[in-house]
Parts: structure tokens; C-alpha cells; sequence
């Protein structure tokens, strides 16, 4: 029976069970600093990480929400990396070449909103006392795309953690570009936090071993290993040897064993992880969650503030008033302002050398400058292929390979790849050169093709991370069905705001043989429904290139790009231009009867319904709805053009009719799993045929009969947005 | 730059080059059988192996699709462990105590169709023929409901490696509580066959480290080791040592260097692995993917068919007729009967200790005759909680809490568990007893509480295990927003029809301050869109009650119990017996001018709602809909007595409005991401509140003023299911 486990103190805690017999006297001076002669290290150091432990405290008492335990015990790591390591300017968080930190254990956010508010990023003593609060910009775990200084949202565990192997591919993928002689202009590190978590989420095993595997010795990574999660001590379920796991994959390890209290054991670790060249490192950190709390080491102190004798402790602890709140000595400001002052010089430095490599490497510097400035090459989009309805019936898995194909010299920062289904994906184009480690033989640093092996989470999250560091665009391959193993990192691109692109093929029966285990039913209904996520299902070779330039010039929404298998008919009507409203007409007919709406590889198949319907002398147009997201933001006159008043609607998809409903007033879909089969079986053993659609369209058309029929356009009201 | 990576031939492939050299002749004796000197293995189980093998190369042409290259390579192994280690009875897939095998790299099934058909389960050499055909049991990859001796649904990579472990916590869990000295009534070993695909996932990266920690020596994965996937040599993405992997999650690990060859090795390795008790076992097994085929140790291999002269090819090496198809020698059909014989004794064998037990132990004998008998005990739902509108506002977390309280007594096959989120998920009955190896002294295997930690994909492959064992129920929780990280495996629980219990808590943004990392928008969508799957939503103590009827009552099929954080109050017209139906009327008035229609905890206040617009003069009735899948099973006239013709219908739920269309005219929820602050601030933000929901029915009630109003439930056809 497990009950209240009891903590496994080990001798590297007594200098913990020690502290609070000698605590700093009430009366401390803040501004009395003394050199620890022993440590290198001084009571100003000691002083700063007290600080923001008491702000985490502050911030979670006055929310009444929150994690203070991490923050507690990772307050002196973070110290000295931030203090000791780390190159940024926090009056330029965009600063190309700062260094990367993610936050893998996002629930600790009070200790990087108190970090970037102690050295200077616009980030106020105001905002930590809002913290959790409604529209604030220090939220419950932390968001990229609001507060200054935070690189990724992270909380969701593991996702930082893959994150940071985006970060540091993306660092060494940039460095093997535009780094020449001389101009290192891309050299920065990526750190990352995690917790027991994150070590036990698979993306972050998968992460890991990808960045095992790429030796990215850019990548430092420490675990707080405190021994507890939520359901308590960590014995209870991950009893596992987490350092040599890493070391299975390939990376570099360093332990910690008070990371309480040796800052200097701390600085070691991390400079000698620095000179590991040819591997990532990871540092075990031992720690002690909630230091200073009475509950510390327990998980007791994880997810709720301290009770308010126990936040009073703490302050007497560590030498603050326990009767103040978000008080910050100035000291601290001023050592942290001291460090920020220096990034800002660095940052100096970096622009002038930029501005020199622009000079010497005119190409490379007008490209790293316009990446930088966020903008895609003029005119790129004229590589776009387009095609009329006299070209051969290609599937647009070979469509969207041809997109790249033409693209991928003139967007030099589109970088590919494919969770090993390369072949079946299209996702590479000819010639395209590997991204990895040189010594291995098989690839460069500035190949743009990532193998993300069968990690399907973790390339969505390492896309995440590429897409955040500003430099390149990602693109990766998986089967539609497969993207569902990454809807957790799917879901931060999206909340995120991050142009990452998903080629996700084989998107529905029409794969076929390989049946109802890899045919999506629910996929696209799911991630229709989520937030800022464009959802496209083209047609044909045009709408496959206006998928391409939907994503592509979408720069703060990820997409999905859902590909078939099969051979699709190039359309009568459809062109670029049309397509990239998310929804056109692509068979009008005045007299219609009803209008058959649908996408991907059942817009063909509609079009052949309508001969079958004229045939029974009735009249049908067609409407082809590649992107819902995109469709839903043009104007109401553009969209009841397209689904006018008077006409009912049926729509046709081979997958769940759910969300249909808005467009149409009938649907025909799949509401079942599929079936193992030659796909043009399995087509026509759910009616996705022309007879099939032509008699749900008569059925249709009966059922409004004598009714007045209203747009699906037309609302009641309209949705918070 | 990476281009056909050449292989790397160490050493122990020696054999296979060496094999060629010396085919069997064309005219070879099926016959004739010499014991091998040497190996102890007679050329009888060459041409049982190599029957599997060509089986799968014949079976892969005539479907013209399929994944010839495992088959192949894993015949040997397959061979040596069905027929000297495993316990079954083809003429009865049920037995309790057979030994289990996984295909985890389920695209090979052709190798598991071989053997069922070869050892005589009911698979036919016609259905052999029918491979990936529709409507055939043989389909592209395994499904556990329709052919017999398919334990699970495999193919989606690393699901099966991960029920495995499901499977052998079950057996550990049901010896724990049925075997007593001299009844070993549970002691089955589970097998597994993986790959480097399923090694590369995350998911079995966390299955794996549950088993280690779990101790489960009842487990033996065998990892074939033939550095090809999909995009060619795993050198391109995989370079970790997989061993020290499992090392580090406490297994014992084997390696047999000549997997192509080496029987004697292979049987060696696995009797090694059985000795193991107090550990999962794993034997790396470098195998040659395609043996025999001209392509044999490369990619192209993995997943077409052979061309036509590489099948003569195999087959004349082979000694087959290279113009004969489905051969299978007389002799290996003998020599699998023998086995299968041998199985049906055992069998036999214990029917008979089963029953002894059932006359020593009659308690627990007809505890494990119900069980097994796929019965729940008689009565038991009178132990589920009801509740007046008089009780107070509760979670409906805690009012699952209330619910395993009460049940856990009267279903003792119900396992509980959590990722590690048990105090919020509120899974833990009081005094439970956790599921643990006895020695780590926090539990024992009768132990009905589950330790996943953060591990939410292989939860709910392990619940996917558990639930196929045949004496379990399990039930585990997570956040509802990280359920989504267990997409991949939720999907296989419906899809093998198994019920399986997801108690997803913290169901919306009344989460609070988590934010909106944490809070579910697409997610109800997402899972209301999947065949076969209930989710549920309910609002108060009945409605939670009902769900957990519902969901325990469901054998084939899994559910996901959406469940606050916040409180609720009870409804003053809910009962379990209305909200079993999946929606019911809980205000009516005959008078009413719309009609909202919610869930879970919008429901009251839509309820408060009705007296704001009372106050406007206006009339409105309310209907829950705690699950939709239910709902939509009842017959159309009860649907239309919930949701009448005349009337529109406004739908209320705090997350995507996807799907609502389906039973609203117009609906109101929330397209966009959420917001991180105290719950009712974060409603309040978003306008759910009964001005919100009023103002948006009148606006409802304007729109459709002069129209006439049909129920969503009239549609113009039926939808094939």
C-alpha cells in the first residue's frame, strides 16, 4: 500500500537539513556583500537566488495558484546560468544570436518571469503581481507570443524539452549556413529546465534521442532531479536510471549533487558541458523542491503556494521582511542589470559584425537579413507550379513534391524532413542534402532535410522549436493519421503561433490496403476544431500550390497540409487565386438544385455526381472548401456567393461529417472506422461514388422541398474570436 | 549529403551471405527430415520457417501491397517461440491462462496470419489469399475483434509493445489475486515483437520504463534488430545504443547475433529471459529483413511486394515450386497440429485446476467465473451515488471520486489509476492499494491503484492491454486537455472495441489559472468525432453516475469522462435513468421560444439562464446532453421529444462549437484559445454567463422569427455506420 512515502535523504541533502540552523538574521543587509572565500561565489549571489525564490512565494501567494517548489529549487541554477552563461540583451529579446533558454517544467514560470523581470526585460514588478491573472502577461505557464523574453509555451510536459532540440538544430543549421571565417555569427547555446515530467513524457525520450543522434553539442539541458512529482515521491512510478538513458542516446552527462548549495559544482557542471563539442550534455541536478519552505522536499509544496506561516518562514529564512511582498533589493537589480548591460555590448558587437559579413558576403547577408526582418523572397511565389485541367491526374502527396521542388531553391530557409516515411510522404526533394553531423558521413549542418525517425511528437515539437528561432521555416512528414501521436505539440504551434508546416499524407480511406489502423476519420474534424490551425485538403495541383502559399505566407499559424495517397483529376476551374480563399465555386450553375460541397480527393468525384444527376435531369453545382479557416475569414459577400440563400447544401467527405454542419445542410461522410482494401473498394463499399453522392444530393433536394432555405452563412450571431 | 547508405555487414550476417552459396534444391523432399547435429533443430523447422516466409511472400503478391521484409526476417524467432515456448489452443483464442503474443510491428502481420493459419486457428488458406481484400480477417494490419488469435489492434508503431505491458500487468495483477498455493491459476508469459519503428516512439519509451520500474518478469520483448526502416538504414536517425536503454529502465536484456540462423541461440536467449523474474526481459535479435530476397537487408524490402522473379527467387532457394502459390508442406502443418494439441491439453489441464478452485475457493472461483464470463456482478449499479437538487455543489471530479468510492467494492475487476495527477484527478478510492512489485514495499500485484506516472500515451495503451487480458477494467486519469497526448491509443481503444475508462479532469477553461496550456478546446470535438468512442460530459452527481454506467456497461467500447474542477450544482430533473439516455429534457415549458442545449458544467448555467430571459418575458427550456454518442443511439421519436420541431435550438458549451451543429441551430462556445485567471473571471471574459447565453438566444429567437424551425434530429438520410 502506498502511502506518504517516506523522502530517501541521501548525504548530499545535509547541507539543506543544516541551512535553517544558521538562517541570515531578519535584520540582514542587503547592500553588506561579502566574498565567500571558499566559493567564488558571494552573499550577493546567495542574496539573488533568495530573491527569486521569495518572489515565487509572493507571486503564488497573492495568485493563490501556482508552483512555487520548482522555482524554490531551481533558483540557484538558474542564477548562475543566467548570471554566469548566458548572452542576452533583454532591451532586444530578437536578438538573433542570444542564447536560448526553455523552461521544459513550464508550471515553474515564476522563476522566469522573476528572472526576466530582475534583469530588465518589459516584464514589471506589476506583471508579477498579476501573475495568473486575466490578460496579464505572466498567464499560468508561460506564452511565447506575450511576454517578452519567454522563446516557447511550454507546460504541457516534455514539449519544452523537444523544443530546446529545435532551438539547437535550428543554431547549428544556421551557423552551417552563414558562419564563415571569422563571422561566427550563430553560436549561441540552447539551455533547457526539466523535472522528473518531462523525463517521463515519451516526446521528450523521443527528443532526446534525436538529439543524441545529431550530436548537437550546442544543447545543454539540466533535470531537477527532486525526487517528486505530483503523486509524490518519484519511487512511485520512475524508478529508472534517467543519466543512463541519456547516455544511451548518445549525449554527455554531469551530476550535481547539491544543487541547493554548489553554485561553484553548478559552474563546473555547466562550462564542462560547454566544451563537450560533439554531443548535447545533460546535468542531473539534485535538488530540493520548495527549498526553504517547511514542506520542502514534498510534494506538498509542488502545485499550491505556501500557507501563510510558511511564506513568513521563508522570508525570516533568507533574510527578508515577512510582513513585505515583492520587495527586490537593489543590489540585485544591479548585479542582474550589470550582466544584461554586458549582453546589450555583445549584441553591439553582433551587429557590427554583421554589418561587415554583409559587406563580404553580400548574398549570404541580404538573405540572413531578410530571414531576420520575417520576410520571404520577392516574388518566391512565382515558382508555384499551376495546371490546367489537360494535365494527368497526379495524387497530391506528388503535387505537394512538386511544390517543393520548384520552391525549395528560391526559400532557402524552408527546411523539410519526414518521420521516416520519406518515400511515402514526397517530402524530398532531388538533391536535397541531409541535416546532420558532418562526421557521420551521410549529411552537412546546412542540409535542410531532417530525418526525424518514428517521432512523430517529437518532430512536431522540434519543428516548434525551429519555427521559434527565427531563421528557418519547417516543414515535416507524416501520415494524417499519424499526426494525431503529435496533437500535443501541434496544439502549442497552434496556441503559439508558429509558422510550422505539416505535410500529412495518406489522408483518408483512399490509402487503402492498410486499413482502418492508418485511415483517418476523426483527424481533420480535430484539428479543424482547433485554434488557429489552418486545415487544408486541396483538390488538385493548383489548390495543393495554394495550400503551399496559404502556409507558407501564414506567419503566425501553423498548418496542416492533408495529401492523398490516390491519383487526383486537375480541375476544370480551379486555379491559385481562387483557392486561397479557402472555399470558390468550382461548377456554377444558375439553375442548381444543390450545391455539393466537399474537399481533397471528393471534389473530383462530386464533379463526376453532377453528369450523374443532369443525367436525372437534375441541376448541381459544386463547391470546393480546401481550408475551412481560410474560408471563415473572407468577407460574408464572398462566402454567400459561394453558398448563396435558396439552394440546400450537401457536403462530401470520406471522413466524419462533424463540423460539416456549418457549411451544409445535409452531409454524407464516414461516422465509422474504414476498411483494409483496394482503395477504389473501399470507395465504393461506403458509396463514395457519383451514385452514392447523387442520391443523398435527390435526398437532399427532396427534404427542402417546400422550405425556405437559408444560407449556412447566414447567423444568428457572431462567435467570440 | 545522404544517399543509399551502404550497409553495414558486420560479422554475424556472415551467415546469410554464405546461404545462397548452397540453396535447397528445386526438387527438395518436404519430407525428408534430417535432425541437425549441431543445432538440435531438424531441417523440418528450416521448412516451417521457410513456409512463413514464402507464405508472406505470396500472400504480399497477390494483394499487390504489404510488408514482405518482416516476415522474413522474424519467421525464425516466430517459429522457436510458438513452438517450444508458448501456451495456446487454437480451437479456443479465450483461454484465460494462454500466453499472449503482440505483434507490435503489426505492418509484418503476415507472419502472425502464417502462424494462426499453420497451427490451425480458425484462419483458412483462403483467407490467406483475401490479404488486405475487404470484408477479409485478414486485413492490413492486425484487429483484435475479428480475426481469432489476434490478442490486439496493432500498427500504429510502438501501441503494441505498449498493450503488452498492459497484458502482462493484468496476468500480474490477476495472479496477485486468484492463485493460491497449488492453483497457479494466472501464470502466462507475454510475448512481444518489436522494431526499431516501435523503439523510435515515444510511447513505448514510456511503457518501457513503467515495466521496468513495475518489475515484470512475466514480459519478454523481442526487438528486431535489422537496421532498416523506412527511410533506409537506421543509421540516418537512430544511433542509440537500444540496449542500455532498457538496461537503464531495469530490464534484463539478451542479444542473439544471428537471428537469421541461429534457432539454438534464439531458444537459448528466450529460456534466459523466462528464468528472469523479478524483470521485463528484451533480446536484441539482429535479424536480415527480407531474408532470402534479392533485396534482403535494405528498405526495399520493408514495405512492397517482391518483384515476380525475386519470389521465384526465395522460393527456389527455399526449395518451393516457384510456379506454386499457398504451398504448405504436409509436414508443417503436422508439426504446428502437434503443438496446437499440446496447447489444447494444457488447456484441458487447467479447466480442470479451474475447476478444483472454483470447489476449494468458491468465492473466489465464481468471482473469476463472472469475470470471465464477461459479466458485471449482479446488482451493483444500486452502489452508484444519486443525488437531489438539495445536495451540495460538488466537482465533478469529486463526484467521480463519490462514484469509485462506492463501486470499487462491488467491482473488484475495476483498476484505477492516474498519470500522475491522482489528487487532482481524484481516481484514489481511500485505503486503496497501489499495483506494485511487493519487494519495493508501497504495494503488492493485487493492487487495484495504478502508478502511470507522466505517461498519458502509454496509459492508455496499457489500459488498451489491460482491458484485452479478459479479468479487468481499467479506468486512469488525466487532465482532459492531455488526453489529446494519448490520441494515437485512445483511437485503437475504439477501434479494437474495448472499454477502457478515461477520467479527464479539468474539462474546460473552469480550470482557471492553468490557462490556456492547459485548457481542452477542440478536445470533446476531436473525441466526439471518433467512431466509437463515448465521451462524456455530465453536469452533476446523477448525470456522473450515469456516465460511469454507462461507460462500465459498454464492453465494447471506451469512454472519456469529461470532468470540472469547479463546482456544480445538482439539477433539479436530472436522474441516472434520464441520463443514461445520452440527452433529456431538465426544463421543459411547453411555451418555450428556444431551447439551449449544453453539458457538463454549462448547464446550470443555462439554467440560470432561463430566469434572465424569464425576466425578459421570454420562455425557454433546457435540454443536457452529457454524451452524444448515446444520445444519438436512442430512437428519433425520443429525439424528437428532446429536441421538437418548431422550436430552435441554441447550443451552449465553453469550447470548440464543432459538432454543435449537429442538434443546434445556432450555437455558442469558444473558437479561440482560452485565458489564464480564477475561473469565474475567465467565464465572465468570455461571456458564459446567463446575460451571455441570454442575449444570444433572443438573438437566436429574432433570427428564425417567421421561419418556419425543424429539429436538427429530421435529416434528409440515414448516415452508414
Amino acid at each position: 500500500m502506498y502511502h506518504h512515502v517516506e523522502r530517501d535523504w541521501t548525504l548530499q541533502r545535509v547541507p539543506l537539513l543544516l541551512f535553517p540552523l544558521f538562517p541570515l538574521p531578519f535584520s540582514f543587509d542587503h547592500n553588506l556583500i561579502h566574498k565567500s572565500a571558499i566559493m567564488g561565489y558571494t552573499d550577493l549571489d546567495k542574496l539573488a537566488i533568495n530573491t527569486i525564490r521569495v518572489l515565487a512565494v509572493d507571486a503564488t501567494s497573492k495568485a493563490n495558484s501556482g508552483h512555487p517548489g520548482a522555482p524554490m529549487g531551481m533558483a540557484p541554477v538558474a542564477h548562475v546560468l543566467f548570471n554566469k552563461f548566458m548572452n542576452f540583451n533583454p532591451k532586444n529579446p530578437d536578438w538573433a544570436n542570444r542564447d536560448r533558454f526553455v523552461l521544459s517544467n513550464g508550471h515553474g514560470c515564476m522563476l522566469q518571469y522573476a528572472l526576466l523581470h530582475l534583469f530588465g526585460y518589459a516584464l514589471t514588478i506589476d506583471d508579477l503581481k498579476n501573475f495568473r491573472q486575466i490578460d496579464s502577461i505572466t498567464p499560468g505557464h508561460p506564452e511565447a507570443h506575450d511576454t517578452p523574453g519567454i522563446e516557447v509555451t511550454t507546460g504541457p510536459l516534455g514539449q519544452g524539452f523537444s523544443n530546446a532540440v529545435g532551438l539547437a538544430i535550428a543554431q547549428a543549421h544556421s551557423g552551417g549556413v552563414f558562419n564563415k571565417p571569422g563571422f561566427e555569427l550563430f553560436n549561441n547555446y540552447t539551455y533547457t529546465f526539466f523535472g522528473d515530467g518531462c523525463a517521463m513524457e515519451g516526446i521528450a525520450s523521443e527528443a532526446a534521442s534525436m538529439a543524441g543522434h545529431l550530436k548537437l553539442g550546442n544543447l545543454i539541458a539540466i533535470y531537477d532531479d527532486n525526487h517528486i512529482s505530483i503523486d509524490g515521491d518519484t519511487k512511485c512510478a520512475f524508478t529508472e536510471d534517467v543519466m543512463k538513458r541519456f547516455e544511451a542516446y548518445g549525449w554527455h552527462t554531469e551530476w550535481v549533487k547539491d544543487g541547493d548549495n554548489d553554485l561553484q559544482a553548478i559552474e563546473d557542471a555547466i562550462r564542462k558541458c560547454q566544451q563537450v563539442k560533439d554531443k548535447p550534455s545533460v546535468i542531473k541536478l539534485t535538488t530540493t523542491i520548495g527549498f526553504g519552505s517547511k514542506l520542502a522536499g514534498t510534494g506538498g509544496v509542488h502545485g499550491n503556494p505556501l500557507k501563510a506561516d510558511d511564506a513568513k518562514h521563508v522570508k525570516q529564512l533568507f533574510g527578508f521582511n515577512p510582513e513585505e511582498s515583492f520587495a527586490v533589493p537593489q543590489t540585485v537589480y544591479d548585479l542582474y542589470n550589470q550582466h544584461a548591460a554586458e549582453g546589450a555590448a555583445k549584441e553591439q558587437e553582433w551587429n557590427a559584425l554583421f554589418q561587415k559579413y554583409q559587406k563580404e558576403f553580400p548574398t549570404e547577408g541580404a538573405d540572413l537579413a531578410r530571414r531576420l526582418a520575417g520576410k520571404l523572397p520577392e516574388g518566391w511565389e512565382k515558382s508555384l507550379p499551376t495546371y490546367t485541367s489537360a494535365d494527368p491526374a497526379v495524387a497530391s502527396r506528388k503535387l505537394s513534391e512538386a511544390v517543393l521542388e520548384k520552391i525549395h531553391s528560391v526559400i532557402p530557409e524552408l527546411l523539410s524532413g519526414s518521420a521516416d516515411l520519406t518515400g511515402s510522404n514526397n517530402t524530398r526533394w532531388k538533391n536535397a542534402v541531409d541535416f546532420q553531423p558532418p562526421d557521420l558521413g551521410i549529411g552537412e549542418w546546412s542540409g535542410r532535410y531532417l530525418r526525424y525517425g518514428v517521432r512523430e511528437h517529437a518532430m512536431a515539437a522540434v519543428m516548434n522549436g525551429l519555427a521559434a528561432y527565427g531563421t528557418v521555416i519547417p516543414a515535416g512528414g507524416t501520415f494524417l493519421n499519424f499526426v494525431s501521436y503529435a496533437a500535443g505539440a501541434v496544439r502549442l504551434s497552434a496556441l503559439s503561433r508558429v509558422r510550422v508546416i505539416h505535410i500529412a499524407t495518406h489522408d483518408s480511406i483512399g490509402l487503402g490496403e492498410d486499413g482502418p489502423t492508418h485511415q483517418p476519420i476523426e483527424t481533420l474534424a480535430h484539428f479543424r476544431a482547433l485554434p488557429n490551425c489552418m486545415v487544408w485538403r486541396p483538390a488538385d495541383g493548383n489548390e495543393t500550390s495554394a495550400a503551399y502559399y496559404s502556409a507558407l505566407t501564414a506567419k503566425h499559424t501553423p498548418s496542416i497540409l492533408a495529401l492523398t495517397r490516390q491519383n487526383l483529376p486537375q480541375l476544370e476551374n480551379s486555379s491559385i487565386e481562387k483557392a486561397i480563399k479557402g472555399g470558390y465555386v468550382a461548377i456554377e450553375n444558375p439553375e442548381a438544385a444543390v450545391t455539393l460541397i466537399s474537399t481533397g480527393s471528393e471534389v473530383g468525384i462530386c464533379i463526376d455526381a453532377v453528369k450523374t444527376l443532369e443525367a436525372q435531369g437534375i441541376k448541381a453545382r459544386v463547391v470546393s472548401v480546401p481550408c475551412f479557416e481560410v474560408f471563415d475569414a473572407q468577407d460574408k459577400e464572398y462566402r454567400l456567393q459561394v453558398l448563396p440563400d435558396g439552394i440546400p447544401v450537401l457536403s462530401v467527405e470520406a471522413c466524419s461529417t462533424m463540423g460539416w454542419e456549418r457549411y451544409a445542410h445535409e452531409q454524407f461522410g464516414l461516422n465509422r472506422f474504414g476498411a483494409s482494401g483496394p482503395y477504389k473498394e473501399v470507395y465504393a463499399k461506403f458509396e463514395f461514388t457519383p451514385e452514392g453522392i447523387a442520391k443523398r444530393a435527390v435526398a437532399t433536394i427532396e427534404f427542402y422541398k417546400g422550405f425556405p432555405v437559408r444560407s449556412p452563412i447566414n447567423r444568428a450571431f457572431q462567435q467570440i474570436l
